[in-house]
């Protein structure tokens, strides 16, 4: 079959937009992620928020990760209903109903929880006495991205000390995730609070490492032992501009319709912000369009993208169907009950977004 | 119950996010709307992709609805199925898996369908074959949004006449999307359109017209037989800004959770991009916190939102829950599979949101 084959084939089984991913692509991109890390000697534990797939999920199990990063419990709870029993939830779980699940994952997972402060701190011994086992704990810290995580060494080792008073707690490291730009503020940070926490007798068994950009400067911050990526496992436009990835290891598209041409210079797709979604990445225009690459997704409704075609010498036609590189594959991922899953030109069948609409 | 109890209730039972709908508020948007119809002797056909809800569809029916308007078959279908049977889809249909679905939909419900081309015109036969039934289509018009829509009255006229010549069409009339600020030209632009069909022996029977703020100008383009609006229903922080809503007309908010604090000028809350959307409407910032209406939710991770709290007197603290009216509620309904109903303080029950994930 060709790729206008299969452009047919899944406007005419599973109608446009669809969003389509190609496992071979995801298991080259699984097995460099996989290289990478055993380069560094640092263990994978890709970030599922991207997929939100078990069966991906396992495919990077396969491939040697030690276990794997959810954001969210309800993310956790799918992924160890569907086995998976080595979870970190990166996050900061605090209130009755998250510490009474949490405390549920736990009593039948290897569960690891983030937090950067005392409150969430203190909640977190209710969930390991519903479980009846230690909780480990990793403090998050900010090393300049201004996003989550204790913003100095002396909060990042008294936050410790704080997990390790408490009952049925244990410290467990440090979790960062490190601006591309600040390596050595990173390290120096790292190296402070392993030290303020050393002199306490805590060991940081766990440094966590995160980000896909950051894979290629694996092993450069002395002491990290894990690494958690998501987007690698697919790609997308941002990791393109980015320079981390090439248009042969974007393993996703959306395959959308040209819909209306409305004058011509423009163009209008039957994919807007409910598939594609409004998270520019930071990027000019909205998605790669693979067969158009000078038009440009120029704006959004609902239902529509409105095209920019004055830069296109060849220009799509009304029925046409197109693949879009998005800007930013993990939002898009989560607008999905199911991914159609091919391999090279042929629909191998569909990928439930298992862990899709688990917000809590 | 006081809203104190409420948000630790809903907190409890449903963890946070949670999207939070008011239906006594949700009665008085329908209401209303209907009483601006009503006064401009002018049919409501109310868009269901805000809600993407049969229960609420029927609730505006039985408000006086003469049908309802959406925006994808796969919208239209659910509808059909929970027993909704006047609908526009108000889209250019197109494609083989389409065509069939249409066919399939036409022959069981009312359906009138848009175009703005004769590729999608050429198609349309084949739903109306499938069923057996005539399709009634309108002509799209695009008075200046740079939407979807034939730009020119000749081209409307000429697809008019179009539609009128293929087996199993009729021409049913205009759809217009008005700018707020291009009245005028919108009323030249449909009577030329209308004087041309009528010069054809066509007869523009429906002139559906559309959005919220229009409501606000019901009744002042002459011939417009029905209005489609769809954010009234639960309003936003769009239709704030805009004056067409104030705050107690707001139906919906997201319950979030404070889960960080960073410094003293920033916030975290358990919603970000995956909740409330990247969507920004046109504004600044992310949503408006009713308990903090000073703070700005200044961006966004995936299951984060980044507060700047610097104009903040009474500063949120760590466990805090937070009702935010979202940017555009459209988008935000989009990303949950069910509704937390409340009336008042008082939780009723959960909402399906049916019709999501139906992109196609």
């Amino acid at each position: 079959m060709s790729i206008e084959d299969l452009k047919a084939k899944v406007a005419r089984e599973f109608g446009t937009p669809a969003v389509v991913v190609d496992l071979d692509v995801v298991e080259r991109n699984i097995a460099r992620v996989q290289g990478l890390c055993d380069a560094a000697g640092v263990a994978n534990r890709p970030h599922i928020k991207t997929h939100k797939s078990p069966v991906i999920a396992s495919m990077q199990r396969d491939g040697g990760a030690r276990g794997i990063t959810c954001q969210k419990i309800g993310e956790a709870e799918v992924m160890a209903e569907a086995g998976h029993d080595d979870i970190l939830v990166a996050y900061n779980i605090l209130g009755e109903e998250k510490l009474g699940r949490l405390g549920s994952l736990l009593s039948r997972a290897r569960v690891t929880v983030a937090a950067d402060n005392p409150t969430v701190v203190a909640g977190l011994p209710e969930a390991a006495a519903i479980a009846g086992r230690e909780l480990p704990v990793v403090v998050e810290c900010d090393t300049g991205r201004k996003r989550a995580g204790v913003e100095t060494v002396a909060e990042a080792v008294a936050l410790a000390k704080d997990i390790a008073s408490r009952p049925g707690l244990s410290f467990a490291g440090f979790m960062l995730y490190p601006p591309e730009n600040a390596m050595a503020e990173t390290q120096a940070f790292l190296d402070a609070a392993s030290a303020g926490v050393r002199e306490l007798g805590l060991e940081p068994q766990i440094v966590s490492s995160g980000g896909t950009p950051n894979l290629l400067s694996l092993g450069k911050i002395e002491g990290v032992t894990e690494h958690r990526a998501g987007t690698s496992v697919f790609n997308d436009r941002m990791m393109l501009a980015a320079g981390v990835a090439q248009l042969q290891d974007c393993a996703l598209t959306v395959y959308a319709t040209v819909v209306s041409r409305a004058g011509p210079e423009r163009g209008i797709l039957d994919s807007g912000s409910k598939t594609l979604t409004s998270d520019t990445g930071g990027l000019e225009g909205h998605g790669l369009i693979l067969e158009h690459p000078q038009a440009k997704i120029a704006r959004f409704a609902e239902e529509h993208g409105f095209l920019d075609l004055s830069a296109c010498n060849d220009r799509p036609n009304i029925g046409d169907v197109v693949r879009i590189i998005p800007n930013h594959v993990c939002v898009v991922v989560n607008m999905v009950d199911r991914l159609v899953a091919v391999r090279g030109h042929d629909i191998i069948g569909e990928l439930p977004v298992a862990a899709r609409g688990r917000l809590a």
